[in-house]
């Protein structure tokens, strides 16, 4: 009855008219390419079976493939990454050479009729693809192919970077890294923050430069002089000499000739050799100081002559660059690589990892609590909604509890107590016979075993510990009115411990001050971060959330290495 | 009649029941502090005067302020970040120390009575607040404050970084810079595509290493070893020399003990004391090796010795990269910091600039330029319709045009043509006597001159030229059929010249090998990018687009530094 508005161009579906004549549920195709996704038939209610009927162009890559009826077809499983369940397609030996097709690894592009299955054929898909045409083929050496059907060890898998996206499990982590991007994102920007893109490039070694790695092009710039040096040897004091007297010589030469009260003439062009001979020396000169190496100044290496003009390194975090907009705009947060050139060979270290630090104005320790939680329950949420399908293979292939963590994270109220009394806690179950590697003090730094022990032993949920010694933490923490410790507070949940670390910062210029100076810090490096608090200082509050943890924690896995596409660490920067 | 449903926590309005006795529209208050966005008062429709009579808190910086009446009164303009506009603050001087209020750049907080300013005031506000109380105050010294009431230039701006953001220019584009970088994320996510990390930290030196950072560990570890030898100064030649005779002398004594036939413990005790200078004389040698410097084996750098075992460098693109899960996942995009060690000091460039860099598997050239032109023109019309408050601010302040070309942007299908039309173009405007700086003729790389031409001039909208010389493109680019050109494109826009460039890949292994020996490039480093057209090759696209150059575009800005919060360029790396 309604007039037909035609769809969007990217919405029009191959057929639209299904058997009773009444138009269909229409298949998506992707708007920026003359295939339909997966998921797009796969990723409904219906399973796809809602489509059957439908003609489709679909692409992808072939998980396995097998000939069937001595050769008179083919059934492929195809993966286009869209999603994690693969599209079963079905290719008769009249179509297509039926041996180009089978090999793991294959892409694929073909056209074909999308079919219910014959019932009893014990497949669980919905619908599957029959195919009309093949229009394209990348075909692969099996015999080469180092991503072979048999399943590869996730070790074997780092050997190659390029490939394993490839792969069920590194492709469902890749989807839901980009899921709780995509969150971090939404949550911040509806909850009015702005991103910032602090400097990856710093000059402020806040952390101690020991652990830090530099930036520089002082070295290639070493290396071409170096080469230079060889090929062109620079002078020797000898010919310095020898340039030396020459200039003597024609000073000489020009005197005699005034004293001999030459012509103009005569005395104009001895001067101009003399002169010529002077920057000959000069030139000389400069070229006989040049040494190989690094350049130098009274010892030390000469970092003017470097890109910035002095030492740079690459950022350990953008906390206290966020904090300078922060204290103008109000709520903001970085979402950016961080850096620490430790020579860390465990499960949970990169050299190379993204954080997110959101930064809080007129927001003291309890409203960033509050923003902690909201924000993790969020991205928890935002999984099982937006990503459950890659979570169940999560939970069938590595993490069986992975699903129920999220769903109690997303559910549950975390809970929140002082250092002092997790203290307590945790030297009362010492005093009940619990053995712990490192002992148990008021003052300690919480090791990853207490807080392993509290959020999944005594809590069993996450957990956030607040008010630490001063001690143990940073100079920019705000000072408790108990003089003894700071309005710092970590987030501690079940699988990875310890998953954000946040503080209500100190907006005191003179607390501030006393703090630098008694741990015995230079002040000059931070003169730029003490404006903040001399001009208009605000209350203000942030924490930061490595978000590879926060990867771990959702898919269950547990070695760091997995959850990034590409992972540096000592000895290993692939690509 | 419908039950009290109570509103979330944050929303829960100060007062929620006007004068009419029915309840009002309500205020919302940030969710992670006590306080109202300013913009959730101003940002109204009705510009907040539905909200008369409401009490709430404010926080903020003061922007100007002035005591008026003798010193009975003050109004503060009041700016937190969160939107261009200020909201103007009466304090009555019974209720706080008005001088110290009233200084640019004070920080307050308060509690006030939003009310209708009166009529004839000659004021733009719909609502202005009566403080009640004043809560907190971050006082400015304002002889030493550098960010005065006056305004400063945007040169003289980026000398203090820090505090820059405060100004209503900065955080304008701070706040439009905010909504491209979330723009990006929604429409990429809504296409299906993932966002994939890839590496900062590479050792792909794909694009020439004379313009890439090197990242090392080795300068700081030659520097500990250099202090080191000055405080230990390594043994001399004599020195070795000496403990080589010591070694002898004790081999000889061993000889002597064993051809007199000694006993078993004197020639045992004397063995010891032989080995025990033989492991001294080795120390001695191991120390005499060492050098101040760099490590070198071969007269070379020992890379080996650097943290990642080899050469590392700051990434120029993530193309390649993203490239190897373009071919598994299909859709993917990389969003990321990119870098160049280039000597410029153009207005333009940048040594640390952030990438937009989309790959489509299963896309052609044009499926390429279809998502290039609806990806640039989602982004303008996102920016009309999240921060058309800015966008005015900075057609009053800086580019009266930047709104109109948002909106021709948003509405204008792109042009298209190929660059053999394009030089026809181009020649027929020489002939009619336009001049231009660099000459024009088939085989050039289109110079800013010439792209600005085509499109403020000729087309006068954006415009897509396709189908360059292979000779002035990367290997990588498909070659077409006419085996003259290949299948990229840049996306051009009045303005900035140059926005976007892409190609289809070429994903045909053979052609890419010719292609790559015809170049002149080393085939080793790029085996991983090949075996992605060994093993299941895909037709496959992408494009680039530089963050910056995008802001550059939407804010009518002329200097790139002003356009990123923290800019790097040679000789500059501030915080």
């Amino acid at each position: 009855m309604a007039d037909e508005v035609p769809p969007p161009a990217h919405q029009v579906p191959a057929v639209s008219i299904s058997s009773d004549g009444i138009s269909s549920s229409t298949v998506q195709k992707a708007r920026f390419s003359d295939r339909v996704r997966i998921r797009s038939i796969l990723g409904r209610p219906d399973g796809g079976a809602g489509l059957a009927g439908q003609k489709v162009r679909i692409s992808g890559w072939v998980k396995t493939g097998r000939e069937q009826g001595k050769g008179a077809f083919a059934f492929l499983e195809v993966n286009d990454g869209s999603c994690p369940a693969n599209l079963q397609v079905m290719v008769d030996a009249s179509v297509s050479d039926l041996t180009k097709l089978v090999a793991t690894g294959t892409c694929v592009t073909v056209d074909g009729c999308l079919k219910i299955p014959p019932e009893g054929k014990g497949t669980k898909q919905k619908v599957e693809l029959s195919v009309v045409e093949v229009i394209d083929v990348g075909t692969v050496d099996t015999a080469t192919y180092p991503i072979p059907k048999t399943k590869l060890t996730l070790e074997r898998l780092r050997e190659f970077p390029h490939l394993r996206s490839r792969t069920n499990s590194i492709s469902a982590i890749a989807r839901i890294r980009h899921a709780l991007a995509i969150a971090t994102h939404t949550f911040f920007d509806e909850e009015g923050f702005l991103y910032i893109q602090t400097p990856i490039i710093t000059t402020s070694d806040c952390e101690g430069a020991g652990e830090m790695f530099q930036v520089t092009t002082l070295i290639s710039h070493t290396e071409k002089l170096e080469r230079d040096l060889i090929e062109n040897p620079p002078p020797t004091e000898a010919d310095v000499e020898a340039a030396r007297l020459i200039v003597k010589a024609r000073g000489e030469a020009v005197a005699q000739l005034k004293s001999a009260k030459a012509s103009k003439e005569t005395i104009t062009a001895s001067v101009a050799e003399l002169n010529e001979a002077k920057a000959s020396l000069s030139r000389t000169e400069e070229r006989s100081r040049l040494k190989p190496g690094l350049p130098k100044l009274d010892g030390k290496i000469d970092y003017t002559q470097d890109f910035f003009g002095r030492q740079a390194f690459l950022t350990v975090s953008g906390q206290l660059q966020v904090e300078t907009y922060a204290c103008g705009l109000s709520d903001v947060y970085t979402f950016g690589p961080t850096f620490r050139a430790e020579n860390s060979h465990t499960s949970r270290h990169l050299a190379e990892f993204w954080m997110v630090e959101p930064e809080l104005a007129f927001a003291d320790l309890e409203d960033d609590m509050n923003c902690a939680e909201a924000y993790v329950r969020y991205m928890c949420k935002w999984l099982l909604e937006k990503r459950y399908d890659d979570m169940e293979l999560m939970a069938k292939n590595f993490d069986k509890g992975c699903i129920d963590r999220l769903k109690l994270v997303a559910s549950t109220p975390f809970g929140r107590l002082t250092y002092t009394k997790a203290i307590e806690l945790l030297e009362e179950a010492v005093g009940k016979g619990k053995e712990f590697v490192n002992p148990v003090e008021w003052g300690i730094d919480l090791a990853s075993e207490h807080e392993r022990y509290l959020t999944e032993v005594v809590f069993q949920k996450p957990l956030i510990v607040y008010n630490y010694p001063k001690g143990i933490k940073a100079f920019y923490m705000r000072l408790n009115d108990d003089g003894k410790t700071v309005a710092a507070m970590d987030v501690l949940v079940p699988k990875v411990g310890e998953l954000i670390g946040g503080s209500q910062r100190e907006e005191r210029i003179d607390v501030i001050m006393e703090r630098i100076e008694e741990m015995g810090l230079p002040v000059e490096p931070y003169e730029w971060y003490l404006d903040l608090r001399r001009y208009g200082t605000a209350k203000h509050s942030g924490f930061g959330l490595g978000f590879e943890r926060m990867v771990l924690f959702a898919t269950g896995m547990d070695n760091i290495r997995d959850v990034i596409p590409f992972p540096r660490y000592p000895g290993r920067a692939d690509l």
